[in-house]
C-alpha cells in the first residue's frame, strides 16, 4: 500500500522512514513537508497538492507536532484517505472525538498510535497481569529534559505538556497492561516559575479494586535515566524497565515469554496500520491522553525554581 | 417512578426537590445525607444501607458535589440503579468515560444534565440557528463570585473549575445549540495569585467553517449581572441573554416561537429522565466538560491580584 509521510523532522527520519522502509506492507510514496525530504520520494511542500495530485495515496501518516495535526487529519479524511496519527492524536480532546466521527462518517481508517505500547515486554506484560490480583502499581518516569528535548521551547509552551510529554508514554502502557480501568484521584504539578508546563507530576489513581495506583514523573532527573513500571501482585511483582524493553517477574528477567515478534515500536505501529486499513477498522484510544488532560486540569500546581536550558 | 435523592444540599433544596414534587412522574421515596433530609421522606445518613434497605427504588438523582460523586454512581450502577447526575457529571473525564460503560454493561440509564440547556429559550435558539449561516458566535459570562458563591472555598481548589463553574453552563448551551462542532484554539486564564482555579477565562474554537466562536468568562463583575450569547449569522442575529431565558432576534424580543413546555430547567431534566428510564437510554454528552479539561489543560495562565472574599 502506498503512503504519505507528513512532517519530515527528527522523529519520521529516525523511525518512520526506516519503519515504512523495513515494512512488506508499506511503500513511501510521497512526502509533505516545508523543510524536510527523503530520497529517491516525491516531496511536496504542500498538502492540498498532494492529495489532490497523488489519488492513488490512500493512506497518511501525520508527524506533525499535535497543534496544527487536526487541519492535515480533517483534510485527508473528507478526501477519503486513511490518517495515522502520532502520539499525542491532538491537541485537545474535543479535536480528537472530532476526528474520530468524521473517520467514521467518511468510512475510513484513522489509527492514534502510541508507540510506547509496541515496546517489546508490554504484551508479556500484559499477558502476565491478565490474572493476578493486583496490590499497587508504581510508575517511575524521571529522564533528564536538558538531554531528550535540546532547544525545544514549545514543551514549555500551553499545549506542550512538559514532563506529560513523556509521562504519555508510561500512562499508554499502564492503561494498556492494567485489565481494569483506573481514573485520577489527585495530582501535584511543579511548574518552574518562569514556565507554563510542569517539570514534575506526581498523580494517584483509583483503581475498582482499591489497588494503589500512583506515577511520578520527573524532567530534572540527572544521571541514570529511569522509566520504570513496578506492579506488585498477590502472586508476585512485576517489574516493566528501560522503558518497556525489559521485563523482570520477581526480579528474574525475562522470567515469562514475549509476545512480540521483537522487530521494534514503529514496525509494530504500522504493521497494526496495516491491519486496520485492511480490516476497515478504527483505533482511536484516547486513554492516555484524558489521564493527561485530567491532570493538567485538576492538578495542584506549585511554583518552582525557574527553569534556563 | 420511585427517586431517592443523594446530597440534600441548596441546590437540592432549591431545585430538586420542588422539580420532584411537581412532577407526575415522579414520587421522592428517600434522601440520603449527612445533614440534610426533607419532610415526610425517609432519611438516611448511609447510601449502602438505602440500596440494602430500598430495592423499591429503581432511580437515584446525585447532587453531590462532583470529587465524591463518581463512588456513589458506581456503587448504584452495580446495584441496578438508574442514575442521573447534577452538572458536571464528575471529577475527572476518565470517571466519566467509566460510568457510561458500567450503565451500559449493567443495562442501566444515565444521564449526565445540563440545566442550562433546558432554559426557556435554548431550544427555540437552537432551532433558530439550525439553518442559517454562522459568522460569529460570542459568549459573554460575567458574574460576581462573591454574590453567587459566598464562602465557597471549593471553587477555588483543584476541581473546582473557578469560572468554568458558571462558563460551563454557557458551554452547555453553545454545544446544543450550534449545528457544528467547535475545538478549543487557545485559552487565556487568570489565576488570582493565592487560588488554584480561574477568576477569568478567554477562549477561542476553531469553528468548522471558519466561523469566529468565542468565549468570555469573568467572576468579576460588580453591578449588572451578564449571561449572554450572541450568534451572527449571514441571516440575522441571534441574542440569547438571561441565560438562555430571553431569545432576541436582530433586537426584537421573541421573535421566535419557543419549543420548550417552559416549565423551568429541573422539571425538564426530570421529564427527560423519566423518558430515558421508560426507554432504556444513555444520555452521557461530555462536551461542555471535554471544553473545559481542554481550556484548563492548555490555557496559558497569568497570575492576577490575589482574590479575598
Amino acid at each position: 500500500m502506498k503512503i504519505a509521510l507528513v512532517g519530515i523532522g527528527k522523529i519520521a527520519v529516525d523511525q518512520h522512514v526506516p519503519a515504512i522502509a523495513a515494512s512488506d506492507d508499506w511503500e513511501l510514496a510521497a512526502t509533505v513537508s516545508r523543510h524536510g525530504s527523503v530520497e529517491g520520494v516525491e516531496a511536496f511542500d504542500d498538502f492540498d497538492a498532494m492529495l489532490a495530485a497523488r489519488s492513488d495515496i490512500r493512506v497518511v501518516s501525520l508527524c506533525l507536532p499535535p497543534v496544527p495535526r487536526f487541519e492535515y487529519a480533517a483534510k485527508a479524511i473528507r478526501a477519503g484517505r486513511h490518517v495515522m496519527l502520532e502520539k499525542p492524536p491532538g491537541a485537545t480532546l474535543a479535536e480528537c472525538h472530532m476526528l474520530e466521527r468524521m473517520a467514521h462518517a467518511h468510512g475510513v481508517s484513522i489509527y492514534a498510535t502510541w508507540h510506547s505500547r509496541e515496546a517489546d515486554k508490554v504484551s508479556a506484560a500484559k499477558k502476565w497481569l491478565s490474572d493476578k490480583t493486583l496490590n499497587s502499581l508504581h510508575v517511575t518516569w524521571k529522564e533528564d529534559v536538558r538531554r531528550w528535548h535540546p532547544g525545544q521551547e514549545w514543551v514549555w509552551e500551553p499545549g506542550g505538556m512538559g514532563v506529560f510529554d513523556p509521562g504519555i508514554n508510561a500512562l499508554s502502557i499502564v492503561t494498556e497492561i492494567l485489565p481494569d480501568d483506573v481514573h485520577l484521584k489527585s495530582a501535584y504539578l511543579d511548574i518552574p516559575s518562569n514556565k507554563q508546563t510542569p517539570i514534575g507530576a506526581a498523580l494517584e489513581f483509583v483503581h475498582p479494586t482499591g489497588a494503589a495506583v500512583t506515577a511520578d514523573f520527573d524532567w530534572r532527573q540527572t544521571g541514570d535515566q529511569i522509566w520504570m513500571i513496578e506492579a506488585v501482585t498477590e502472586q508476585g511483582t512485576l517489574t516493566l524497565t528501560d522503558g518497556g524493553a525489559r521485563i523482570l517477574i520477581d526480579g528474574i528477567e525475562d522470567a515469562v515469554q514475549s509476545e512480540n515478534p521483537l522487530h521494534g515500536e514503529y514496525p509494530n505501529l504500522y504493521a497494526k496500520m496495516a491491519r486496520l486499513v485492511t480490516n476497515g477498522g478504527v483505533d482511536m484510544d484516547l486513554r492516555p491522553m484524558v489521564h493527561v488532560s485530567d491532570a493538567l486540569a485538576l492538578g495542584r500546581r506549585t511554583a518552582v525554581e525557574p527553569f534556563y536550558e
